[in-house]
């Protein structure tokens, strides 16, 4: 097989570039920052949507669809959020091209100059807010509980294959609310709408918690966070739902008449997740030989491979990889028979190695004669021969099977990357030895904050919803602290 | 109902925006020419996608995402797609913003202009033929047969919901082949797919027809489409399929080595729905009390109001409802119990009218007595009491009927209003007095066809695809035609 991967002991960063494109999963487009999914790529990412989709709506939210472009002037009316967001972004200035009069090609017709230039959305509160003024008189008109599935445009300078690229598709929830209270437990329930799905669709086993002032969303009361851990021990925020209090309302002047016939500014929220969690699914569980992806998110969660010789012994062995195919389709499982007579068995099991199939399923001349097949897992590089006799059922608990490990897998090693320290000294050695979370004592400042990234660049990953509370002291400062706060280096 | 849409008979462009309006489906945003899809327009965009999807996967097709932006530099490449494309469009010119040093809010760094102008893409058969450039260096990379689900920008000056808008949302398939004939399959495949999806989900007939010159895509060797008709006399576009032969292939220089070894060229198709097909379900079907959708694609398929005086008669008939709605949904249809004690029964029945919902129940004190329910249907406006032993059996025939009567009655309708002509005044008096499609013979020339346009405003819709030869002469120039055209004014 042509296609070698980096070994990610020699160069993790490298081992994950080879990944994507190596699987098919994206490539850099011609446009700087803008990438290319691939239909193998786009496949796990369908997936996703479906899965949250659901997830979605089992929690009475709907979709809706809001405009590519917001007026300029929509990012001046959030204080906080024109600082955090909307300087780094795709500005639309013109709306016409005309024929180069000098020669060939097209130029911009610069009689065609938007009076107010429009900014291709890198996040939609701004727009949204504005519409929801017309949507909203009293309390009858809430909650509204929308979401849009959507491309997003943030200019990067330093881009990477769905973990950084200047557009990415998400989602993106917005909600509005009578009351505080009712916009908290609507942040609260998407946190763990999110934290579901990461451990027990992704296998990814998250830290649940809440952002520092410094790196909380520009606009938000409180951003809380689901943070994962990578295979090189950095860490990676896979979903954020934001509390963003009366301050969007006040904006754009979202008032609504209560029960009582008090006016009153909406509550809001906001919640997301990327493209960037294909990325850390990928960084998550793959191996040096490709992807290692959970069954339940898997394009294809078996293939077949007969291995064969003469059209005899080839036609035998598809009757028997047709019906194991339909067997499995039944029971809901997504099977390839990998019939094609251009590629060698061993090209094909390579090429299913480094696409991540789960399960892989050969049959042989002599698995005919013994009525049996070859079953190897992904996610240990095991085999075993066993009896096609009851094989509708042995499959889909050795995928039930895979599902676990993968995730108990990485949550072993998750949890022996969190270490204690007392010390700033421990924590530079921790960060740099072994990486991983550190949990230790923040005087709360954002100056120590500052200092501490400046010095390590670990930042502040949250602080842990199951925080326990414990006097202690500042390792930086040495001033006093009543609890421990998770800090990484993250992507 | 404070509702109340203008009736169809005095202003059909008003009753339609009127009716977008007040049934939930899109509004206008405070973006020039881009819309708001509202959650309850969203939801029949969603049953479309879900039902093409599916359509388009049994054919063999895959989805993946291509770049939102295309450089400047690639429309030029093909000299047909130039001309007729990328002129009116979006133009992002710089990347970041900053803040205005004379005051408040922000305003365009010129430090940070792109050397390069970028298109937010208008359709993307330039950027992804270059990506296909990279893909396909053999016939073992063919073929390939790509959708993608995503926005697109094309600056109209003159907008209406859904029909025409800056900003709309479609599926864009991109297929690549070894040899013409297979393109040429593909693309016809398309046709027949988007038919079915026309006539057997939307309940809208068509006429299936190819493009003059003067009318299909640019970059195209062939464009069909399929032609539908609006209540008010007027043809409707509603699905375009394109033979692009080599042209793109050309224009990116993509070439595979053929089994023999010979380099050649790629065959190509591009073919694509939008949003548009709402504005087309809306037109083709409703009536002066609202949407009437074809139960195939309705967001909700029954409603079942309840009308009660007393807290005893409620609970009784909840449990009656909530019954109905179970065993409704068992059977795989979409059920609103509308419980609300906020409204009354007649204000729902209006609601429900103007949503389109196909069937509603409504359960009152005397049908729990016998055992009964009321069933209205929005297709008809018709009532019926029945038993509710085997409501299970009957609700689900009677949504198939349903189905079938408003295609029947666009069928009859489209079929009394396609009428042949033989002299130009006869083809004025019928496009001013009865509109239509009118079958006419043409002499084939872009003259003519210009001229028609400019003297009636009709244009040649497609050459159908079952056309008879027959023998005649042009109802303009008089001179020899061997088939008849179809003319009508359009959306």
């Amino acid at each position: 097989m042509a296609k070698v991967l980096t070994k990610k002991e020699e160069n993790y960063s490298q081992w994950y570039n080879d990944l994507v494109i190596k699987a098919d999963l994206a490539e850099n487009s011609a446009v700087r920052g803008c990438m290319v999914i691939k239909p193998y790529g786009y496949a796990i990412w369908e997936k996703m949507q479906s899965v949250l989709d659901k997830m979605f709506k089992d929690t009475g939210h709907y979709n809706a669809y809001f405009p590519l472009f917001i007026p300029k002037s929509f990012f001046s009316k959030e204080a906080a959020h024109v600082e955090g967001f909307a300087k780094e972004c795709a500005i639309v200035t013109h709306y016409r091209l005309k024929n180069n009069p000098n020669g060939k090609g097209v130029v911009v017709d610069e009689d065609a100059k938007l009076e107010e230039e429009l900014i291709v959305r890198p996040t939609s509160e701004t727009i949204i807010w504005n519409t929801y003024k017309n949507w909203i008189q009293s309390y009858r008109d809430l909650p509204i509980l929308a979401n849009q599935w959507a491309n997003v445009v943030r200019w990067e300078m330093r881009t990477r294959l769905f973990l950084r690229t200047a557009e990415f598709l998400w989602q993106e929830g917005h909600t509005a609310h009578e009351t505080r209270d009712e916009a908290e437990k609507e942040t609260k329930q998407m946190l763990n709408v999110y934290t579901d799905f990461a451990q027990n669709w992704m296998g990814v086993p998250i830290i649940q918690g809440v952002k520092t002032e410094s790196e909380k969303f520009a606009g938000a009361i409180d951003t809380y966070t689901i943070e994962a851990l990578m295979q090189d021990g950095k860490a990676l925020q896979a979903g954020t739902s934001h509390f963003l209090g009366q301050n969007f309302a006040k904006a754009f002047d979202v008032k609504f008449a209560s029960k009582e016939g008090k006016l009153d500014y909406v509550w809001a929220t906001s919640w997301g997740v990327t493209t960037r969690l294909i990325g850390a699914l990928v960084m998550a569980h793959s191996d040096n030989n490709g992807l290692v992806l959970p069954p339940k998110l898997a394009p294809i969660q078996v293939v077949i491979v007969p291995i064969y010789r003469g059209q005899e012994m080839q036609d035998q062995i598809s009757e028997t990889a047709n019906k194991i195919k339909a067997s499995l389709e039944s029971k809901g499982i997504s099977v390839k028979f990998d019939n094609r007579d251009t590629h060698k068995p061993g090209f094909k099991f390579a090429e299913y190695e480094l696409k991540g199939v789960p399960v892989r399923i050969a049959i042989g001349p002599k698995d005919i004669e013994n009525n049996t097949v070859e079953i190897a897992r992904r996610d240990t590089l095991t085999k075993d021969t066993v009896s096609i006799e009851g094989i509708e059922n042995v499959i889909p608990d050795l995928l039930d099977e895979i599902q676990n490990n993968i995730f108990n897998k990485a949550l072993s090693f998750r949890n022996s990357m969190i270490t204690k320290v007392d010390s700033f000294d421990e924590f530079k050695d921790v960060l740099n030895d072994k990486g991983g979370f550190v949990l230790a004592h923040w005087d709360g400042t954002k100056d120590t904050e500052d200092r501490i990234k400046g010095e390590t660049k670990a930042t502040i990953r949250c602080i842990p919803l199951d925080v326990e509370k414990e006097e202690g002291k500042c390792v930086y400062s040495g001033k006093p602290s009543k609890f421990r706060v998770l800090f990484a280096k993250a992507y």
